[in-house]
């Protein structure tokens, strides 16, 4: 298995990533708040990349059934009736729902990366159940970091370290993986004692403490906790099932 | 002081490095190479993105005083005088000619960072003599690493981590200089015990391993080995020499 890693979307070509088995994180916070919304019972996610699109799609929806998330800037945008606060993907607000979902970084990510033969959704929270993904496929993996407007993104990165090194250490075998993926894997061992003090001290996690998302920190470090395997089908996020075998009688 | 650091050129506007103070690092080898050529006499590095530029300018040179340096690929270009290789620009080749210079990334870095207020070219062989420039001006200071296509090179990185901790060890102050900076840092620290290994395990290093260029990887590890300062002045690469002071009389 080769890995290879980007630490932006910005770059790279979407034909580039066509079918590719592709890895998509964003733990501050699109990843996280994905894995949440899907394991308490959210329907899907419809990810877009600006504010317009989301405002016709839900148009289009019955709003029973369709709520708006995201964010601009870490915070909520007008008219919608989520942010991008995990903890705010409860069950009780997201059961059975649609969600058409924009966020600054994410959500570019994921629409860069839509021609993938797989995409999944990784962050912390879910690392275990992406690895294990990936090892049954048995494919190249591609790792795209959301960054942060372009730019490097320390959590990112330290997390995209641990799947490289999760993926080495279960399959016994060096992975190789570019410069890239040896600089993440070594922030990662630096990082591995205290993920949510590496959290604390990026660029990110200091802009959400300051915009009052200090608890959303703690959620997004918490490895394995939502233990789920978020996955493009079609131009929607879902949770993975087990594979439908088609029988013809 | 702030540093920022920026792992490729790629996405940065030329307008936003405008009136900063810029470092541009191509460890391998466009920033060893401009060092080795000032310092053996070399009169001034003329650095172009393109072959058909330097071609053009070059033909309105005489060619005694003037030569084609660079590569593509690592490889010299057809027509050129020299390639990329430190080992190359030996004082009886460069002494007293123009070079005009295009190389894969270190160009183009170059050429993005061209209306910056100061302009300094940093590898491992002249560290410390930028870190004494920098400190002496006491400005914030933009580091642009070149990268590979792209892409992140762990050495230029390795090295824009020496070049920040250095700064901080001088000055005495943790230097803020976010995600990219920290990590780069950490990265140095990795790798701060041998150089040369860290070159040779890079992604650039093994090609240019591979097309018989094993002996520049020893020549651009060596720290302050060429304790020079090369420095756009226009659009030239020269030594940066002392201040001349105006007297009106």
């Amino acid at each position: 298995m080769r890995v290879e890693l980007f630490f932006t979307p910005h770059h790279i070509d979407e034909l580039y990533l066509r079918e590719k088995t592709v890895v998509v994180i964003d733990v501050l916070r699109a990843s996280t708040t994905i894995a949440r919304a899907l394991s308490n019972g959210a329907k899907e996610i419809i990810p877009v990349t600006t504010v317009e699109s989301a405002m016709k799609i839900v148009g289009n929806l019955s709003g029973d059934v369709t709520l708006l998330g995201g964010e601009r800037n870490g915070k909520m945008i007008e008219g919608f009736h989520l942010g991008n606060s995990p903890l705010e993907y409860t069950e009780d607000r997201v059961k059975g729902k649609s969600i058409v979902f924009s966020s600054t970084n994410g959500s570019q990510a994921l629409a860069k990366a839509r021609h993938a033969k797989e995409l999944v959704v990784c962050g912390f929270v879910n690392m275990s159940a992406v690895a294990e993904f990936l090892l049954a496929t048995g494919s190249d993996v591609t790792i795209l970091c959301s960054g942060r407007a372009g730019n490097f993104s320390i959590e990112d990165t330290v997390c995209a370290g641990m799947l490289i090194t999760k993926l080495s250490e279960a399959s016994g075998k060096v992975i190789e993986c570019g410069d890239a993926g040896s600089a993440a894997m070594t922030l990662y061992k630096n990082a591995a004692k205290s993920i949510v003090k590496m959290l604390a001290r990026s660029q990110h996690g200091q802009y959400l403490k300051e915009i009052g998302f200090v608890d959303d920190l703690r959620v997004c470090a918490e490895v394995d906790s939502v233990p789920v395997l978020p996955q493009l089908v079609g131009n929607v996020v879902k949770l993975k099932t087990a594979e439908k075998v088609s029988v013809v009688s």
